[in-house]
């Protein structure tokens, strides 16, 4: 049902039947160890090369998310997929192995949302019963494509984050019991005109305050209606930064407001602003997240990973970096 | 309405209400010519870089084809848009300057098609009630991305295509008259173990054979259903494989089936086995195909763009190009 511009809310909530999340062996380390399905213990994960061992890591995800549902790979309508890689080819060679009808997304870190607002869309009004939505990202693909060579040592600069090794999978469903979506806001790209693409967190931040600023407005709702608010990868900066613009505004989230980048690592971790990258939500949202909701800690959840649209090139050429967050509104037990 | 595992076709069709075609100088020259809305003089568009040329068609073909539509830019519910460059920024940069909620999409040069059947099976079933589907590519980004630097001067192999400078955009509404999206069948990935980055059409012809017979079996019609089957750039070689596998199931296409890569080229334009490209099927396709559309010259289209999935990476680690295909069915005057 139409909310209003950019929110729509659900009468048949798609059911999340199944999630899994994989870590990498120092998000294993992390604050939420105790929560993941799987932790690499070398981050080449048996292949000769970091892109290979993405690769695998969603692959795996996705197929365990669809086992523990129940369902067999068959039953997928279609799996909606992405990651940080070029041409998103983590997901392209998962949909390889899987057979299942693949539509590719790309939206940098806030994928994963893109994929469940769409899926949830088209499961919601009976165009599809079973999907998936899953991502991935990887550090040291990540580092040697976006940054410098591994070997190089480079230091992170104050504001960095550190790229997210993981990879979460979650299956919906129009049928079924437990977690829902109960609706969603999409997007806009908005541009505060950051170009220091070792500060993430700033540029992401203006799109996740007009984001749950539309959410709010359109729904009519106030932030105390959620038990949390998640933003995906704004780390600790852009949390700073998105509270202040929010707080411009007369609203004031801090005290539900809590951001996957700051929950996966531990301070302690050496990591700066906290993770990134577009396998940071999905794996908190398909482990500890869905755990909270399943034992109905968390009865209703704003969920927000924002994502950031530059490339290397784009960046190199003088641009700043565009963002983009879509909220997802999601029911526990 | 499902019609059997990949293929859906709606009650309530939805329109494309506007679009529009820009294409680059060599395009200007071709056999289409008289249908592109614009042709440009320079191929770097007033540009100081090919990839900001690119993605100022895209922003372009978007943009004018809503006014073209007779909508205003507030009234588009999403963008679905998609191109070859890494992250695919010119879509991300597209809809920074069009504030249009944004869902980036990327299946390689099936991206048109993968937007047109997202777009319209949200649209169908009455989430959507307007949304712009557009890709772009460029031959000068595609070959530095993808190849090498335009300064090397570097000869096309035999079986190599030629990428198409150029962007196209559909608007797709609810409402209103015109050619209508009747149906589609979502491809998955194919992968036959070619790995010549120089023969993409030997990589997508499976895909697209498969996809035909998907979509023949489960909406039991034959070929002769349709006016036209049009794939997106399999280009010279890829069409004799795709009717030699086509041939082998007993399927024969040739006397209706064309190809966007063969149409936008001459061969005296020296380009191989055709052009390639996002852009090369969603500029045939809103320029040139519409109008045969409009004109009832074309009532029944499936149309197929096909996708090579991989990265320059994934082939320098030994990887083979998975391939895929996605048919839209749509309904001319």
């Amino acid at each position: 049902m139409r909310k209003g511009k950019h929110t729509w809310t659900f009468e048949n909530k798609p059911v999340i039947i199944g999630s899994y999340g994989i870590a990498g062996p120092k998000e294993g380390k992390g604050p939420l160890k105790e929560y993941y399905d799987e932790v690499l213990r070398s981050d080449l994960f048996g292949e000769k090369t970091y892109e290979k061992a993405e690769c695998k890591m969603q692959f795996t995800a996705i197929e365990k998310a669809i086992k523990k549902s129940g369902k067999q790979k068959e039953e997928i309508d279609a799996m909606f997929a992405g990651d940080l890689l070029n041409q998103i080819v983590s997901s392209a060679f998962s949909a390889r192995e899987l057979e299942i009808p693949y539509l590719g997304l790309y939206n940098a870190c806030s994928t994963f949302a893109e994929g469940l607002l769409i899926a949830s869309a088209l499961i919601a009004n009976g165009t599809l019963n079973d999907a998936t939505c899953s991502t991935s990202s990887h550090y040291s693909t990540a580092e040697r494509q976006y940054r410098y060579p591994l070997e190089l040592g480079t230091q992170m600069t104050p504001t960095a984050q550190w790229t997210v090794t993981g990879a979460g999978c979650v299956v919906l469903s129009s049928k079924g019991e437990g977690v829902k979506i109960e609706g969603f806001t999409i997007g806009r790209v908005v541009d505060y005109d950051v170009t220091d693409t070792n500060n993430m967190g700033a540029a992401m931040a203006p799109a996740a305050a007009y984001t749950l600023e539309d959410h709010l407005k359109e729904t009519g709702r106030t932030p105390d209606y959620y038990d949390m608010i998640l933003t995906g990868d704004l780390g600790k900066f852009g949390v700073e930064m998105m509270n202040k613009l929010l707080l411009g505004d007369g609203i004031d989230v801090r005290n539900i407001h809590n951001d996957c980048g700051m929950m996966v690592f531990d301070e302690k971790q050496n990591v700066r602003m906290g993770g990134s990258g577009a396998g940071c939500s999905s794996l908190v949202f398909s482990t500890y997240v869905m755990s909270k909701l399943l034992d109905g800690s968390i009865k209703r959840l704003l969920f927000m990973p924002t994502g950031a649209l530059m490339s290397k090139d784009s960046s190199l050429q003088g641009e700043s970096i565009p963002a983009i967050a879509h909220a997802i509104s999601i029911e526990g037990l």
